[in-house]
């Protein structure tokens, strides 16, 4: 990142990160091919990382039968991060969005978000359905 | 990874994804600077990166007060989740640690927490707490 670019009213949180507006978050989490799905099962925490796509304001992975696709039926509050660093630097950035998940029915949708091109590496088995997230807040903090 | 070394018995669970054993799970856990801490705050998950050591079977990272710190005082079932992936070949893991929580108050484990030479990138507040996870599940996926 060229630090001269960096307006002298960045915003630091109170660790001291540098706070990433929502639009740069965005940016940044359509730029990673790997993302990471949170939602909570049995009480617990369940991370389980994902090829996505971002639709607008939405995140949205494909999905086999399983513990993402439950959560999406239930229309359950879940998370989706994702993260780039450069560990000889000791920098990075990271974006966390909270949201209800959603198994996506409307075939207008369904049409939309498979033309975007989402191959999952994942690929041995099918996964036929769409997951997307509709955020609630978008957090994303950069460490320089 | 040298594929001539795996044995053919190699496991895969009902995606098709290569299941890593636990031993090998907490290497790479080992191998990646930073990682994912995931607790459940107000019914939702929350995903937090942070730099990790690995000490036996727990995973260890600093803290300054917050979320993080909350978790581990009360002993709260969480997770811990690192990976690493080559976007050019689409390969990859993932290893997910779930279970508890804990704050370290022991001076004898932090001592030797501090050995491990740990130094978050992150350093613009105090992290003078250590907050270890000890493992009720370890789980590692590969896609190759």
């Amino acid at each position: 990142m060229d630090t001269a670019a960096r307006t002298p009213e960045t915003a630091t949180d109170r660790q001291g990160l540098e706070v990433l507006d929502t639009g740069e978050s965005m940016r940044l989490l359509a730029s990673e091919p790997v993302g990471r799905f949170a939602c909570v099962l049995d009480g617990g925490p369940l991370v389980l990382p994902v090829n996505h796509v971002v639709d607008g304001w939405t995140v949205a992975f494909r999905s086999t039968f399983g513990a993402k696709l439950v959560a999406a039926a239930r229309e359950q509050t879940v998370a989706f991060q994702a993260d780039g660093y450069d560990a000889a630097s000791r920098t990075g950035w990271s974006v966390l969005l909270t949201g209800t998940a959603e198994r996506v029915l409307d075939d207008e949708v369904i049409a939309r978000l498979e033309e975007l091109g989402l191959e999952p590496w994942a690929n041995r088995v099918e996964r036929p359905h769409w997951v997307r997230i509709h955020p609630d807040e978008i957090s994303g903090r950069r460490i320089t």
